[in-house]
């Protein structure tokens, strides 16, 4: 028996739940040993639910109980979710995580810790909800170097910008029909400003590249000042606007941001839509491959969850943990300033130029009432 | 040391020595080992090739070397890639392989051989290229049930059946220059036909239910009747005709099947354009997840060999392995006859009529002139 605490029981700790439980037999099979939930973290009782009984309030119940192989932390927040964390694998327990914060965060400090308990702490869940992203980039990507990795990370603005592409309505408009369908946060910030891509492409480019980025490193640009006339003119050009996190090496630095861009609907990106996520790696031997699928949600995510609760089960200490990542200092990063790549304008009377970004720069002296720049993928 | 002898100096056999040669860095920072090609097995000889001293012929001098960890097949064909496979297994020595043909037909045996021998058979390049499929049908989606798998497996298909949209050109012109530009081979008709991509649903069907289906029992059509016609009519309903491999649960009986099928324009598996590979996988808890990248070709087929390697070289008998796969009996297949999907005919006037396949079995009888009949996916 494979003893498990969850440590909270909100929507991806409740999915959990119900992915161990439901597919007990086909995991079971799998592992070769049964995944007990022997305990649930939570500030609240659930006096109603199957597994009522075995909620806790204390973690140090958990922490101390010998039996326990492994914490699966899904609060999000940084404090306490770290802390106990950092706890956990101190204490010898393997941690998965579906919490880009704190892998953003503390992944580097969190990884050093687990090796030298002989341990893992897997993220899978972190980066595009369900679908197998981090996994297949460390096993199998290792043998390629990575050119660059381009993904549609978040799932409310890659539905507003649908939802806007197709039925021309505006942002904010936009924006609280996506609230009202629980697409959105009622505080949408961390989604629409660009943040939440900005964790998700850090985490990413760690395993590019070895670093991890700061977050506050990361270029961020949200998509609150898109307009329906930007997106028209994407369609003019045979492109969409997406919201992509972006990194690559430029000159041995780490190139990393979040910004609108137009991709082109040759790009298999451009087919990835509503609360859809796709993760696009271009390497040197492989080429380019696409990851695609629901980038959030109950199930989804917690399915990624319990692919690494089985991965630490069967291999223990040897479970899938990504080649050494340090820290990144500002360095490390190439300046978004010099960063140079085609961009499209569009002026008052709706007629587009597009020009590489020095172009522009020259070009934007001259004030010829261009109302916006559109970055190409 | 980690030593292994290339079968096959072909080119699949001369990508793999790219890939290891030219990122030796990485792969062995990556493994912690360094793995090296001792020997290689070809017919000919490669005298200017830097390697050339490493060619023999024999295979019983690699058979009976100790120091061989490992055996990469790469000589396609049954035999006697499958002898020497079982030979090699039988020695204790892993097999990766980018042999489908060999899978199909010999994969259950070969798996159930490499179990005893606490070695590994791995054969992620045998499917989709590079692109990473089989081991995260393994590990990432183990805790999901499949619901089905529908793919583009075939780049040489894939390839001909868009230019055929993109240009208007019919299907025996498009071979034509298909194989005048080295995407189709002289004789096509593996590919053509759909045997190709018969057995690569078969391996993928294997992996989501545990039953090698033999590719005699796997319904298959290939593309040489569809037409221009077919695909403006396609177009016309927001589609694009794709030969797709087809499996899913259907009563307890699994349904397998290569047919050419419309695929709508909202489906991820429409945007998978020429010689891509694209293979969309729907389960019960992450729902639908796509992968997508170069199905063919040296380096990317080259780097799902390696990505098998460094598997084998790190983990040894627990490198990743499907849970036990049987032989299919003709029981265990849902027949063809009964499946029943939506279906779109085209009559002579080019107008066209979407029903139920059993509302068109009822239709066809009546001899309305339909000039042919397209599956929906």
């Amino acid at each position: 028996m494979f003893n498990i605490a969850i440590l909270g029981f909100g929507t991806v700790g409740q999915g959990t739940y119900e992915v161990l439980t439901q597919n007990a037999s086909i995991i079971e099979k799998r592992v070769g040993d049964r995944i007990n939930i022997k305990y649930i973290l939570d500030l609240r009782d659930f006096p109603d639910h199957p597994y009522g009984d075995r909620v806790v309030h204390d973690y140090s119940v958990i922490l101390n109980d010998p039996e326990i192989d492994l914490v699966a932390e899904m609060m999000g927040g940084s404090h306490p979710a770290y802390d106990f964390s950092k706890a956990a694998l101190m204490e010898g327990k393997h941690v998965v995580t579906s919490n880009k914060e704190v892998v953003a965060n503390f992944g580097v400090e969190l990884l050093q810790i687990a090796r030298e308990n002989g341990v893992c702490y897997l993220f899978e869940a972190s980066v595009g909800g369900g679908i197998p992203i981090i996994r297949p980039m460390i096993n199998d990507l290792a043998q390629n170097r990575i050119i660059s990795v381009s993904g549609i990370l978040n799932g409310t603005t890659n539905y507003i910008l649908t939802q806007m592409s197709e039925f021309g309505a505006d942002f904010s408009e936009t924006l609280k029909d996506a609230q009202a369908k629980g697409y959105a946060e009622a505080n949408p910030a961390a989604d629409i400003e660009g943040t939440d891509a900005a964790r998700k492409i850090a985490i990413l480019a760690s395993l590019a590249y070895g670093k991890m980025i700061p977050v506050s490193m990361v270029h961020t640009e949200g998509i609150t000042k898109i307009t329906t006339a930007d997106i028209e003119a994407a369609k003019s050009l045979g492109c969409a606007i997406k919201l992509i996190g972006h990194t690559c090496e430029i000159d041995g630095r780490i190139f990393i941001a979040v910004t609108p861009r137009l991709v082109s609907e040759r790009d298999p990106l451009h087919g990835v839509c509503g609360v859809f996520n796709g993760i696009s790696v271009d390497t040197d031997m492989l080429g380019r491959a696409m990851f695609y699928g629901r980038g959030a949600g109950k199930l989804p995510t917690a399915s990624a969850v319990v692919a690494d609760i089985i991965d630490a089960a069967m291999n223990g200490e040897s479970a899938t943990a990504p080649c050494s990542i340090t820290s990144a200092d500002a360095e490390c990063v190439y300046p978004f300033e010099e960063y140079v790549c085609e961009v499209v304008y569009r002026f008052t009377d709706g007629s587009l130029k597009k020009v590489t970004e020095r172009e522009a720069d020259a070009f934007t002296g001259e004030g010829v009432g261009a109302v916006s720049r559109l970055r190409m993928l």
